[in-house]
């Protein structure tokens, strides 16, 4: 790597932070960073990206559910694409990486093969998911599902918390609720989708590197658990002659953790929610509900999990004299990334001159929905403390940087897993 | 005991349910049995009490708090008393037993004395505290406070829910705030307390027995907990990375239930209350409160016992890198019930022809004000379930008779500790 390359890689994290800034700055009212689903800010937010797709030099539109969609040919037009993406909506009071990272990284590396005239015998197509967080209508991944063609028509009648349904929204974004099939990309068009996003987690940061191989995104089961056992006065029943619900759901989020803990496959257990009734200082608690959250790397080891976590949590209610009622309210496979594109990845990593780490995401990605039209691979980027879905979200410059050589690397060295490039007609 | 003495001693049970009954009926709107603090309904309940008081040979008044004062003189007028006591206010949604089975058994006795025309060598006092509960002014045991000469004149100035101060509320009632003193009675006025009460734990009930002997009412110190770690994504945060507060809190609840089931001294300590923040199922708790009440039936065993537990948090605390806050936010100390009433309590129930059997009151009762001026002793009763402060509290009529009798032949037999019966004034 000459020092002319490293000069302009280096303006590559610099354009691609001032770009992150700028989005940053389409949000609803209010201090922090708040993009939502069908909105203006949307909008106005698609329209920005659109401008700096086409001035990579890439064809833009938007497509049927809202997602922004750019295509760079190849060195003959029509072949299928490598289809790089990541979303732009947020949660609500969001970091401004979370998303934008990924869709300003990729057109930044197609900007950069444009401003050098290469053309590589694929397509490249750069897509900024309209809705991945799933804030307004309570449904995650909806413009990568429509892309992906499994889009469930009936969540075009939730409403929001205004009382706006999907489909009134869409109408007054300017889109057409009934041509949504129209967003979907047929497998054959697709020769992978390659997604950047930061970790949302502090594994990166803990072993010092700026970019990591995602192995999987990982499933979730959630399991909602109630413990009945009989309230009384906290004077009055001695120890022996309780049937103490807290007592017992300690019990069970002790064997939760402990369980995860010695686990050395990626498993993680939850307990986020709690709740004692009567719940108050001098009564024995008579009921308690929790929830349990288990994610793993892949499906059959976090059923595994599951269902042992379940017998431990039965054995200890039985033992205790406590009625218990366990059941999953939420369940989504694991979506593994593929090893030939991997492979890709860390080659390249390897080029830029870092070590190779490999780590799930424990958070969901549209990767997850991808997968039903393509392989799918990941790159993740380091953030400081591993916050995310907060203010206080960040991304250093030298690590933006590090992602996006990565990524323009992996793009350069493409190799589709079937050697077959014939040109394909998108949809 | 002969065959006429047991019926009149059936009868005797038979009229303190259904005096239970007749004060259960005075109670506000609403299916279920509230009775509070200086309200028309504990006015109702005074005018029947003292009625029933009269009744029984007794003179009967209303002292400057509101507590139902009745006196049966001794062979000789203006000799010091045994006091009977107990309390006629109730929680909301209360049973109908917690307070009245005391007055009500205490005033069955001297009626039954009255009835034979038996004196004895000293005074028997029945009261009934107008106050023990505390649910209107958010302190307890304001009846027996002002008896004890210890009541503080600051909670005059609390107002209740609806903005009605305790000064004003007296007055509606018809008493006079500035002379709550004149209800202090002093110690040379009083041979002994002496309280017959449900049990309101199911000891009795395990036990197979109708009564029992109290050793000391608890205190307790209450403790308030705060364990702060780090929030995060409940999917990108490895096992080893997290600090999670509520898999520490849990930690400290297990620790505390284990700490008091393997104490062989009648210690008992509950988490009651918990909440965990932010209280997402996906988000690790950042942050945890929970109470933690402890109860045992000596001082010297519930202070060992706190700090003890408190190490222990500590330690869990360092260990997982939480920050902790842990505070006392409410102490009492123990009442122990004197030595010489215990005997005479056992004697009486041995004479009945029941199991001595002793055990600690980890509920708090008028007792705990009444030590100050008087040696106390107290009588228990077993309770359905152990249930109390809810509708279902439920004493069997046998049992109920049961105690009368034992309360009864403590009366009969009783021999002050001094033995000096010279005449007092009474206030």
């Amino acid at each position: 790597m000459g020092a002319a390359n490293a000069v302009q890689n280096a303006s590559l994290g610099e354009m691609i932070v001032c770009r992150i800034n700028d989005l940053a700055a389409i949000s609803e009212g209010g201090d922090n960073l708040t993009r939502i689903y069908l909105t203006k800010e949307l909008r106005e937010a698609a329209d920005l990206i659109l401008s700096w797709m086409r001035e990579a030099g890439m064809s833009a539109r938007i497509d049927a559910i809202g997602n922004v969609c750019g295509r760079y040919e190849g060195d003959r037009p029509g072949m299928p694409c490598l289809m790089l993406g990541s979303h732009y909506d947020t949660v609500r009071d969001a970091g401004k990486w979370d998303g934008p990272l990924g869709v300003i990284t990729a057109i930044s590396c197609i900007a950069d093969l444009n401003r050098r005239g290469k053309r590589l015998p694929f397509a490249i197509e750069v897509i900024g998911f309209a809705d991945e967080e799933g804030v307004r209508f309570a449904s995650t991944l909806l413009g990568s599902r429509a892309v992906a063609g499994t889009f469930d028509e009936s969540v075009l009648n939730t409403r929001d918390s205004d009382g706006v349904s999907m489909r009134e929204a869409l109408v007054q974004f300017g889109l057409e609720p009934d041509h949504i099939g129209a967003a979907a990309r047929a497998r054959r068009e697709l020769l992978a989708y390659l997604e950047l996003h930061i970790e949302q987690g502090p594994v990166l940061e803990a072993q010092n590197l700026p970019v990591g191989v995602v192995t999987a995104i990982a499933g979730a089961t959630r399991l909602a658990a109630r413990l009945t056992g009989m309230a009384g006065h906290a004077g009055t029943v001695p120890m022996a002659l309780r049937r103490d619900a807290l007592a017992g759901a300690a019990e069970c989020i002790g064997a939760i953790e402990q369980f995860c803990r010695t686990d050395e496959g990626g498993l993680v257990g939850t307990v986020g929610y709690i709740q004692a009734r009567p719940g108050a200082t001098n009564v024995i608690p008579g009921e308690v509900s929790f929830t349990i959250d288990m994610r793993a790397p892949t499906d059959m080891h976090r059923k595994r999990a599951v269902a042992d976590i379940v017998r431990q949590i039965e054995a200890i209610a039985r033992r205790r004299q406590l009625a218990l009622q366990l059941d999953v309210t939420h369940e989504n496979r694991t979506a593994p990334c593929a090893p030939w594109l991997k492979e890709q990845i860390a080659q390249a990593i390897e080029a830029e001159g870092f070590s190779v780490f490999d780590l799930p995401s424990g958070a969901g990605h549209d990767g997850m929905a991808m997968i039903d039209i393509a392989d799918v691979g990941m790159i993740f980027v380091r953030c400081r403390g591993g916050i995310s879905h907060h203010p206080d979200e960040h991304v250093e410059l030298a690590d933006a940087d590090a992602g996006a050589r990565v990524l323009l690397r992996v793009i350069e060295n493409f190799k589709p897993r079937e050697g077959n490039l014939s040109p394909q007609v998108t949809g």
